[in-house]
């Protein structure tokens, strides 16, 4: 009687992750990467299904190891392993697709958005690669399911891509541009350096923690909810109008409410 | 309100299709493999997701001709394209997670075949490599939900590692075992060569036919069902007890009545 969520990725070896990784690294990164869209869908995991191409030469052990951290992973997140394939390949190339079930609330996607929305943050930016935190990312699935039920989230969205990619997909979903105070990013406490924090939290993705705009009314209640601050939340701005004429920003920075025009670290798309 | 069937499926360059493949070429064949398992479950194709990792060097025109294919072909079979992923590898692996909707009677699965029942098949086996027909196989999905809401198909299965392996499946999840008779096998047209055909038939795989058991009576009707023989329905043999001691064969091919030991073409797994 539920509506369903699902989601779809991968995690290729030598792009999403190190070939030298190990296959079980390898299992918890694929299903946690998914498992963060259902966070961001408000979503709780229901069943997944996966593919695994790989090397013949990389033997039976490795893909027992393999399969034994998905299956052992996703029983831990609750859910079944209900289908999946293996074939032989040139380089590692995993892909899963995850269902999730609707809470009572419809879930909030990314077209949602208005001006005088504030935006908000879980956890902490930055320096997920450098860190190793890429490796075991946590899916924010009790925030983003409180987020969607408790605050309504009027536009959630999980940070795979940095701060900058993402906060672009919800603003251009919502017909909508933000103002984000750079000085307010929680940052990984790791990153000394501010502007390189800032152009880390902005550029290099992989931090999989949710970017939600709320209203200001529910934006209050949420910065002072226990389970919110457990995990950390922080408001970094405000969604504005945007009518995309041309030379306008969609996205504002600011440094004690200062325009700053930053460098962003990343990575680009080259399928041109 | 319906019952969902779900099923993923790779496609990789060099192992399930030639690299030189065209991008369209690719992109049916992906969903077609996958429609097949929802022919089998007697489910109605709903939604597909999918996943393409390519070497860049394929180039943006390569990669919309690969999308726009795919697309066409989910619409033609009535699917919405729900999610996706595209990243870069060093070789085209492909896959998608296809959800079908179950009909008014329970999907018969691959378990329920018992001693007495008849073994049918759909169309025509064998030479689907050879004859170039694996490039676009035609999804049973008329015929598989007809065997499972008006013929009560006690267990179906799709042919795509060849009757050999697939029969062998059947049996196993069933706890039983089956008797084949070779000559009663519908050949594909251009294999001349009884004794070749077999052999093809049993082993090559990527007929994507329904191999089908049904009670006595039931078969009786489906031989002559209109929409049946229109798309080809033929009895091969019938399923038979198996306790499994040790010498014992679980399926057993004879050509007139006489058992024979045919060589089996094919292919074999890797995973040691």
């Amino acid at each position: 009687g539920s509506r369903l969520q699902i989601s779809t990725d991968q995690l290729i070896a030598g792009v999403h992750i190190d070939p030298a990784a190990r296959p079980g690294q390898m299992a918890r990164k694929l299903l946690r990467r998914s498992l963060s869209d259902l966070a961001a869908a408000g979503a709780q995991p229901w069943a997944v299904l996966w593919n695994v191409a790989a090397p013949y030469d990389k033997g039976l052990a490795w893909m027992k190891r393999l399969a034994r951290a998905f299956v052992e992973e996703a029983s831990l997140f609750g859910m079944s392993v209900v289908g999946g394939d293996l074939s032989n390949a040139d380089q590692v190339v995993l892909s899963c697709t995850v269902i999730g079930l609707e809470g009572r609330v419809r879930t909030p996607g990314r077209g949602g958005a208005r001006a005088g929305h504030r935006l908000l943050v879980t956890g902490r930016l930055g320096a997920a690669v450098s860190s190793g935190r890429h490796l075991l990312p946590e899916p924010r699935l009790t925030e983003g399911r409180l987020l969607a039920e408790s605050y309504r989230a009027s536009a959630m969205i999980d940070l795979s891509d940095g701060l900058s990619e993402d906060l672009q997909r919800m603003c251009a979903a919502s017909a909508c541009g933000a103002v984000v105070e750079l000085s307010k990013l929680p940052l990984a406490r790791c990153l000394r350096h501010q502007e390189d924090g800032w152009s880390s939290a902005l550029g290099e993705g992989e931090d999989y923690e949710l970017l939600v705009a709320l209203r200001p009314a529910e934006a209050k209640r949420a910065l002072v909810d226990p389970v919110l601050t457990g995990a950390g939340i922080h408001e970094i701005g405000r969604i504005v109008g945007f009518n995309g004429r041309r030379g306008d920003k969609r996205i504002v920075w600011t440094v004690d409410g200062e325009n700053m025009d930053i460098r962003i670290a990343g990575w680009e798309h080259q399928w041109k």
